[in-house]
């Protein structure tokens, strides 16, 4: 067993490596190409783990997330962020680097200064909206979407590559079969802008993300790429949402137990909101909780305990609320796991990952910083 | 002008020294002591300005920080978080550099263990709860209290120096007099548990934290050493609770424009959940926000910009929503300003401190990942 102190972010590398095997057989079965969104390990270990199931490019939310990956030997990045115009140094660096770096634009003066930017070619996706409703030209707006792949075409330095949307509406849906709906009708949608830039370039790329689509959608005609990350460790969110099975969770905090509260029925565990985000999920009856517990063993941890949930989350402190029999089990020194309701968040904030054989990962956070 | 390309954490270090300085001259005409809260800064430089301003205690939140702090020269620190007994090594690691150390407790069996783990001798503080009900025996529960300053007492290794209230309730108000009343109350239930100790240890001291009440209670009598933290900077909770000015708040999130939606009036900018957190308030048509926006300038940033805001965040994506006025005026490739709504976890999350002059300051995110 692990010698754990304080609070610890434990990775199944089982669990984590038969998620990254399913997608990518997923992926080979539906005859798309998977490009995994690193946005959720943030590790070159963990890149590695999809290397070794045969991806060779990925997808990173930031200039400084390429960087790390490039400099850890990967060729072929994407950055899903909107290009900004203040980082063309670095995105100059990547390059120089011998990286097929593809950035997505949705605006044309941004194309013009990247165009101008670049000291060598660089690959664009033009990024789409199709419902979500965060960035991207509305897949309805044709003409502003030909007039920038047109302006792409025109640019010495830009390469039009394809077609991005990231369906991030299937986050707020309640079940599988929205989720399918959604992607079905986002698919239709690009398409549409497909064809009508078939004048401008002929064989442009549809790439899709998220993971509630890429898990869960059986129909993928009309994509040839897809680029989810969450699927890499899931959590609550996707549990919540039916997408995965709790068991497929790969991520656990350990936290130990600090306190107790007779009275009220709580137990404080040193983990708070500097180590989970504050993301929360709303149980049957819509009460809010931070968490779920499970037992932690050495070979991994139970299902989740039902009848102990995170009620609240401070800096510091997690107050957990649990039933009379529940309460009384569990003591002052013990190691609780907590299941994350966002494992791309906790990640983030816990700088790196011990495997349940005591091995140390790396996060960028930590080398990076 | 400082040149930013990517989410930089800006630190108005004139404001910052001014926060500290009226809050250490605010406990001197009290005549409590100030052991302000390194939670928020978690930073040795931040820590140095208040030692220039007289100060020599400092309160932290984790033994981690515990030790980051002692590295830096600090010798006598408060862990506010219940003991973690799994984390008695540290504490010994902290003793031996000859800190001294004053530690939480609120457990018997705690109280034995740390008793029995300890190389040297260490002062405890019994946490009580006012009614903010997170962690800390009840102030109405004499008899348990009597008993653990009883067997603090009779520990061979364990001095009692006082007890300790956290009043986080105050966070939860309307407005400056319900803050004066939690904390009249409060100061009211800690003396009498003071009194019924009396016979235990006649001189106990009575520290109380918290920023709200700290920053605005006048009747302080009862208390003799106050901790709060999040004064050092403030943030719009502490604006929205009428506790601080918006000019008071002496750090700002600078934030890239990377796309503008001109049918939606919304603006993107590089500057999500992995730069802020996912705290956020409600405004006064009970709307969800997650930030307000400033205008940076070469020696700080204007007041609040009315009619812009956070609407959203999601990981590295800040969705700002503006009036037709405001929208036009902002470009793709501009920076701007936003105030954070909780500065302690936006700052926990940068790890690093740019100030006005473009000195990077430390965090101990950063130096002790």
């Amino acid at each position: 067993m692990l010698e754990i102190t304080r609070p610890t972010l434990l990775l199944d590398e089982q669990k984590c490596k038969r998620n990254i095997q399913r997608m990518t057989a997923r992926a080979g079965r539906q005859g798309v190409k998977l490009i995994p969104h690193m946005k959720t390990p943030q590790s070159v270990e963990v890149g590695s783990w999809c290397a070794d199931a045969g991806v060779t490019a990925i997808t990173v939310s930031s200039i400084k997330m390429a960087l790390y990956f490039s400099r850890a030997g990967w060729k072929d990045i994407t950055v899903a962020f909107p290009v900004n115009v203040l980082e063309i140094a670095a995105i100059n660096e990547i390059l120089a680097m011998g990286v097929d770096l593809k950035l997505f634009l949705l605006d044309e003066e941004v194309a013009e200064k990247l165009n101008e930017g670049v000291h060598q070619k660089v690959k664009v996706l033009i990024e789409l909206d199709a419902g979500y409703n965060r960035t991207g030209i509305s897949t309805e707006s044709t003409e502003p979407i030909r007039r920038l792949a047109g302006k792409i075409m025109a640019a010495e330095k830009l390469e039009l590559y394809g077609l991005y949307c990231h369906p991030g509406n299937t986050y707020q849906t309640h079940g599988i079969e929205e989720i399918r709906q959604i992607w079905a009708a986002a698919i239709r949608k690009m398409n549409l802008v497909r064809v009508a830039l078939k004048d401008i370039k002929p064989d442009l790329i549809v790439r899709m993300g998220d993971t509630p689509g890429c898990t869960v959608v059986e129909q993928m005609e009309g994509v040839d790429e897809i680029s989810a990350g969450n699927f890499i460790f899931y959590d609550l969110v996707m549990n919540y949402l039916d997408v995965c099975n709790e068991e497929d969770i790969a991520v656990a905090m350990a936290c130990p137990v600090v306190a107790k509260n007779k009275d009220r029925q709580e137990i404080v565990v040193h983990g708070g909101a500097v180590h989970f985000s504050k993301d929360h999920l709303f149980d049957a009856g819509q009460q809010k909780f931070f968490g779920e517990v499970v037992i932690l063993a050495e070979d991994g941890w139970s299902p989740i305990i039902e009848g102990i949930r995170v009620k609240s989350l401070s800096q510091e402190h997690g107050v957990l609320i649990a039933t009379d029999e529940i309460f009384e089990k569990v003591e002052i020194g013990d190691v609780l796991g907590i299941l994350p309701i966002h494992s791309c968040l906790t990640a983030n904030l816990m700088k790196s990952y011990t495997t349940l054989d005591g091995k140390v990962i790396d996060h960028m956070e930590k080398s990076m910083t």
